[in-house]
């Protein structure tokens, strides 16, 4: 788009941005200004019946983008910025979220580059999103070198480095649900065999403590339950937050090893548990990270609330230098 | 310094660079052509006696570079770099080598400036010289996102990320040595439990294979003599190498998912019995790398000879976009 009285670019850069946080449950949209602040958003389920198709969902999500813009006043935006659940091409934006069976490849950036066609569309994968909100506004402020984590249904995460967020050769840097914390361990969604993922994610907490023979009064009793129960002092109940946050500990010790960080910042749904899941975790940090630099990383609840993946999606383009490597 | 002629800073961009190579056993200088050729160099040992205190280790330091640098014909050099064994406070290259023990906290790019006050001195771990050179110029070169690891006394390392040297928050990023390969593993040096550097260093599998019964006829046999000896077909010899490949894939295997790098580069004397290690480690990263992203990345041996050292500590200088960050 050309500023039709000079005849060149419009300047931007003091425009907000037009941000979108996609999960299996909700999506979010927000218009986010130059700050980091989210002025308007709005949210709607991802699915409204189940089985809703990839064009239905795509709908949704476009008549959502168009009320929040309404609800804004129409502004220009300087870029669309994008967190969605992956796994996805990156930087090409198609997305095969775990759990929006519908989406399968589904081309989201080059969707919302024909409806936002003068600027720039930018997706990344919502945990590094929800990292990215931290090292930007929350609990990594300041800090050079961050490892963030969400500990929820998996157990996802994301780096940041020299101050940059890092991607990896193909944007899936920060996996660190999928460092090896039991060689020995449990089979892992993955393919793999004892991942951290596979001992600490949500749904994993829960089968491990009925396997072990916990009996909670509701049958569709979930981690929160399990958190109640453990509280009252169910052994079983106990054992399963001293495993997870061991498996927690054992992969964050390596990662803190490997790259240095200064700040481990550790949310998710399954945090929420606090020192159940804090303690056992910190002492197992303290036990294999023991040399002078692995000592020094400092281990933080996030400081932002659920608008999080909005202000993250908006760093791609509010903060590119920072949180967008690929164009 | 100041061209005379014009008045103004001396433009030094196509001058070579004083590299400086210190480990253990041998200290390496040598002058490096812009592009990265080794023109000049020579060694000495580090100790010529066992008592030798700082100061006698760092004239003989002096010496050589004073001697290299006659040899060159006393070119003007545009930097001093340098890889030193750690730790060592980063960026201000007060080193402290575990196999110096007169050097303990020893000024070295402080003695370094002083004698070269008109350029600059970047002091880094070896092991960090030795993977940038291999990502400047050896099997690195091209991939954007790299772990180099030197596996001999110990188990050392470097991450090339998105183009660029990873130092971390203290200079210590790549320690994949310390990452955790099994939780209820050996004791490592440094405090921790189960490291890869515990299972799979050159005196841990020397150690390990005689507490499992290897007698070799040599009382002071090493890691060549106990490849020798496996590929004799000696039981526990073999058994000692599959266990070290074994703890190698699983640390890589997890470096590989948080990092999500593209190319893996293996050095190190312990990694020259070949086969009898790699084997085992490929086998060990398949099995525990099973996802789209962490299948993609290639494992591969060294290009460089024993210059690698001196041509990375040149690149501090020569390629400070990528490979200095400090200052």
């Amino acid at each position: 788009m050309t500023d039709l009285a000079a005849g060149r670019p419009a300047d931007r850069s003091n425009a907000p941005v037009l941000a979108v946080d996609i999960g299996g449950t909700k999506m979010a949209v927000g218009v986010v200004a130059p700050e980091g602040q989210v002025l308007v958003s709005d949210r709607t389920p991802t699915l409204v019946r189940p089985d809703d198709d990839a064009e239905a969902i795509w709908n949704r999500l476009r008549g959502l983008c168009e009320k929040v813009l309404d609800a804004a006043g129409r502004p220009v935006v300087q870029g669309v910025g994008v967190g969605c659940g992956g796994p996805m091409r990156w930087p090409a934006g198609e997305v095969s979220p775990v759990n929006i069976v519908a989406w399968r490849g589904f081309p989201l950036r080059a969707r919302l580059a024909e409806m936002f066609p003068d600027v720039p569309v930018r997706v990344h994968n919502d945990a590094v999103a929800v990292v990215a909100a931290e090292h930007w506004r929350g609990a990594g402020r300041g800090v050079e070198n961050m490892l963030g984590m969400v500990v929820s249904t998996g157990v996802g995460g994301g780096l940041v480095l020299g101050g940059r967020l890092i991607d990896g050769g193909s944007g899936n840097a920060g996996h660190v649900g999928h460092v090896v914390a039991d060689p020995n361990g449990p089979a892992c969604g993955c393919g793999g065999r004892g991942c951290v993922e596979a001992i600490a994610r949500g749904p994993a907490l829960v089968e491990w403590s009925r396997a072990e023979g916990w009996r909670p009064d509701d049958p569709a009793a979930d981690v929160r339950e399990l958190a109640e129960d453990a509280r009252a002092g169910d052994k079983i109940a106990r054992e399963t937050f001293e495993r997870a946050g061991w498996a927690l500990g054992v992969g964050i010790a390596s990662a803190i090893a490997l790259c240095d960080v200064d700040r481990v910042v550790i949310g998710g749904g399954v945090s929420q548990v606090g020192p159940l899941l804090f303690e056992p975790l910190e002492r197992t940090v303290r036990t294999y990270a023991r040399m002078e630099f692995t000592r020094r990383a400092r281990i933080e609840r996030p400081v932002l609330d659920q608008s999080a993946g909005m202000v993250g999606a908006a760093s791609f383009i509010l903060r590119g230098d920072r949180y967008w490597s690929a164009d």
